[in-house]
């Protein structure tokens, strides 16, 4: 028998089995459920309100849960939670649903060369000589002045139909040329000033994209919006979990990315009057999980030990094959993952910050779920990965928030003692993302809240931030894992390469977790060093930026592909340091000492 | 209103619409209708019998092929003319189906190294290090031993997934790889001795195909059948004029050409137990027109000056991509076309023969709808190819049939003055095919019917062969013009190249219609030359040897794909010596003269 979900206002009526949980029924249908923490029912955010239908009553843990968000008992429910045992009338209230996204497309500029994969020649005729009578694709090759010409499989149907056409009427043809000279389409007529190229970060959260000019290098538009895998857990974890051992989970989170980025696509063409048939390369980079599941490839490999993908280095996938709705010619290039957990988007942003070239020793962070660093010195370079959880990217923080609309990513103390926040979009603070955590970290420890080892020192057991914005001490904990993680990883970094903390010329600070990271508050809680003069840099979202590098010149995307094989990868998971180390990086502490830098004691590294 | 045609002594029901040509009917119903002049209502192949219904007399001409067939008037109908205006029963006879086919697969063995595209490597386990978690194909990588592999985009889907599994059981998975170390798949366990590949011939008439160890280069099994294009007409210009500017009639030839390819394919793996998926290498050779209806391209190009065709060498396409069933990450190969008329099995010819290392200046014969010539000398290499009309395929001839069962392709004249005719299969005389008719026309000019210019000498206007196999006048004049056709290409290429008759070392000469050409009767008829010795060698069907050679020998690919650049391209339509010549060759003449081979002199050349 189906039982019938109804949605109210809208009466849309869906369909369900007993027994099915009641988040399925609603994202199959299409409700952009937010499911932030996967479903494990412990962030609270997909709780929905039952105007009618028989529920079973939730348990402690939900209830507890509801009261915290002051709902009513009983009415309430949370969606991950719920079995459909009968007919519902449901209504899902707005803070239930996934946000529209601000999306962070600034980086560090830097000059790109214009030589991108794929150019445009036009030719005026293709008839072959009538002494030499050979075929179409040599009167092309003829026209185009080649000594040879490589046809890739897939445009042999299409090209074949355009040139007959065109010896017919005698009219010109455009060809579409990769490296090397492969021929990648042939056009009708003259098309050759049209061609275009897309740009991806494909972040876990927010996927953003640039359409870019391949004739000018100019960025014609930028788009973005919420990573559509979100309905499937806000961290990789939950998504990689959901997608273990499950082909039909790993489609539907292909299939969800993949609507997300041809959502892009299309309202990039609508905006700029570029139809998607004129974009022939793409770029996407994105961590290692990402890009396995935006292609639909088992990450069962990325869940256990020995922790490995199925690839760090894909082919360009002929765009017809990965469903991107460009070209069905056109390219699909992936930024190359370095490592398991030092993924494409790390890759894109050493291109995008140019670190190889960048003189004396520095320091690429990457905070996110992972924390990703990459030391370059004078002699080498070297990767190594934290789990730091999903503090960064605020997934396990009660009122973490990612970087959208309503999130504070700026706090600041007053002299008065009074917090002053700052939210995105600048209306009423709904949560907290990763900026706003370590300024408001920052404030507390300041302003005497909180002690160095973390403890909470109020009676109420909890900060408040604003009167419905409270951090409680697990999400004090939360926070400290992470920022011992990165500093353990920092460190052994450091000592690995002989070097001390003053040695760096240079940290760059990237992460999709924010817009602007207080250096000065990060050194506070003791999450990165502080160092003189402005040596410690906030790069900002720089996955987007190397994407385009990667899209607009053949020579960045060859520099690129060495990295995974200049960069020596430091495990720490099997590094008998790693545990004493961490221990003692988890109260908040300057580090080095306040007041003047200096080497870290042996003892510490 | 659908009407009904119904089959006797079946009685399967074919619907059909009012107006509807019969041969439509039956052909869409899998009826393997014999329509050898491609429709056109001169061959008389599609005589059936209407048993009941109403149906509009027959014209002139359609009652006169009746009569020559001694066919009940009224009641025997060309299926190709008759338009359904109401519900009929129909008897299909025998002779108006394509007949099974006897294929030929023999022709010139020499030595070909062993290196094909293709090897197969098995890895003990893909585990990556510990130490340095990177991806599954980068353990693979390492696995072979190997410091690159470039994944082909199609393989990396399904490599994903067998490399997945075997981390987790830990099992050995094996590598099979293409050129340059290219990954183009992973089977589960150990499959490193079974390597497959397929040789095929797929000719105007016939399709033969050789399923071949590629680790060992034994032929494993032969199989071989029509070409199911023949419902399109028998010869190469029915089938271009049925695809001209009618894609979904090129869409059915390329339905019809893969079906029978399939066809060989499946029963080559029940009869060796190979399977299909095991087989990851083909390689085709046919005619320009055949490779293009194979891959569907549009041949209009092909009907119409300048005669040009999409492509001459194709790249090797994703055996998915051409729909041929081996496994769907295997390649297709194509030999290469050397012009619009001299097609990938005039190249595998060349390949079979080692035409280009051959001593001496030789002269490679391929007979068929065109005659399609090469000449090799000291200093170059040259081709031409004449028009020559479907005479040695039989197609125009009245009592014509490829080389099939009860074709005669033998005659011998007795010095009793009687002709003893061999037919492919023992069984009685359907028919006469190519080499067939070389002996005939031999014999009847040798035993006074035939004048030397063509006239026939007897009373009955046509030459008996056997009580009901007749040559007519117009069949004579057919082969007259084919064989001055390709005497005409002979003189020409040799003039060009500054050479006479005498000088050939050797003249090859291939074709598929017929087993044996009696050499010393097309000398007789001046088809050939008579050289001294034995110089002039039938060499039969060569093209499945070679596509056989191309599919064993990276090298010999190279060497098939040079080909078109080093040889020399000499047109004749445009010519204007050609039409001076071509009369002059009409008659038949022993060409040097008979008794003594000489230089031919000046004005005849
Ligand atoms: S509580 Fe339901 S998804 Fe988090
Ligand atoms: S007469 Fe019908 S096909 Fe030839």
């Amino acid at each position: 028998m189906r039982l019938i979900v109804s949605l109210f206002p809208s009466g849309r009526r869906l369909p369900a089995d007993i027994g099915e949980l009641l988040s399925d029924v609603l994202v199959r249908d299409g409700v952009p459920l937010n499911l932030y923490c996967g479903r494990r029912g412990v962030c609270g955010k997909c709780f929905v309100e039952i105007l009618s239908g028989e529920v079973p009553p939730g348990d402690e843990s939900e209830r507890d849960l509801a009261r915290e968000k002051n709902l009513g008992l009983g009415r309430h429910r949370l969606a991950c939670r719920l079995r459909v045992q009968g007919d519902l009338v449901v209504r899902v209230p707005e803070q239930a649903l996934i946000p529209r996204a601000r999306i962070l497309t600034r980086g560090r500029g830097r000059e790109i060369p214009l030589d991108p994969m794929v150019r445009k020649v036009a030719v005026r005729s293709v008839r072959p000589d009538l002494q030499s009578p050979r075929a179409l694709l040599d009167g092309l090759k003829a026209g185009l002045g080649l000594s040879a010409l490589r046809v890739v499989p897939e445009a042999l149907f299409e090209a074949a139909g355009v040139l007959s056409e065109a010896l017919e009427s005698d009219s010109p043809v455009t060809a579409v040329l990769g490296a090397g000279d492969e021929l990648r389409g042939v056009e009708r007529g003259n098309t050759s000033s049209r061609l275009f190229g897309l740009a991806v970060d494909l972040g876990t959260t927010t996927v953003a994209a640039d359409l870019v000019d391949l004739g000018t290098g100019t960025v014609i538009k930028t788009a973005g919006g919420l990573n559509g895998q979100s309905v499937f857990g806000a961290d990789v974890v939950s998504r990689i979990t959901a997608a273990f051992k499950d082909m039909s989970r790993a489609a539907a989170l292909r299939a969800a990315v993949l609507a997300s980025i041809n959502g892009l696509i299309l309202e990039l063409s609508r905006e700029s009057g570029v139809d998607p048939g004129e974009i022939y390369e793409t770029v996407v980079a994105g961590n290692t999980a990402m890009s396995h599941l935006f292609l639909g490839l088992p990450v069962d490999g990325l869940a256990v030990a020995p922790f490995a993908g199925v690839f760090t280095a894909a082919p360009p996938l002929p765009a017809d094959r990965t469903g991107l709705k460009i070209n069905p010619l056109g390219r699909v290039y992936l930024s190359p993952n370095l490592q398991s957990f030092v993924g494409g988007d790390v890759a894109a942003g050493l291109v995008a910050t140019d670190l190889a070239a960048r003189p004396g020793n520095v320091l690429f962070v990457d905070l996110g779920t992972n924390g990703e660093l990459v030391l370059k010195t004078d002699r080498t370079m070297m990767s190594t990965s934290t789990a730091a959880g999903p503090a960064f990217e605020a997934a396990s923080i009660s009122c973490g928030l990612p970087a959208e609309d309503g999130a504070v990513e700026r706090a600041v103390l007053r002299d008065d003692g009074t917090i002053v926040l700052e939210t995105i979009g600048g209306g009423p603070a709904r949560g907290v993302c990763g900026t706003g955590l370590v300024d408001l970290i920052a404030a507390f420890l300041r302003r005497g809240d909180l002690a160095p080892d973390g403890r909470i020192l109020r009676l109420e057991k909890r900060l408040a931030a604003a009167p419905d914005l409270f951090l409680t001490a697990s999400d004090i904990r939360e926070f400290q894992l992470a920022a011992a993680a990165v500093k353990t990883g920092i460190r052994m970094l450091l000592e690995a390469a002989a070097l001390n903390i003053e040695d760096l010329n240079e940290i760059l600070v990237a992460g999709a977790f924010g817009a602007r990271l207080d250096v000065e508050n990060a050194a506070a809680v003791g999450l990165l060093p502080r160092l003189p003069g402005d040596r410690v840099k906030f790069v900002g979202n720089t996955s987007l930026e190397g994407a385009r590098a990667l899209l607009l010149s053949s020579r960045e995307r060859l520099r690129a592909e060495s990295l995974p094989r200049v960069i020596r990868h430091l495990p720490l998971a099997q590094n008998e340091a790693f545990q004493n180390i961490f221990i003692k990086e988890l109260p908040f502490k300057p580090w080095p000492p306040d007041e003047a830098p200096q080497a870290p004691r042996k003892e510490d590294s």
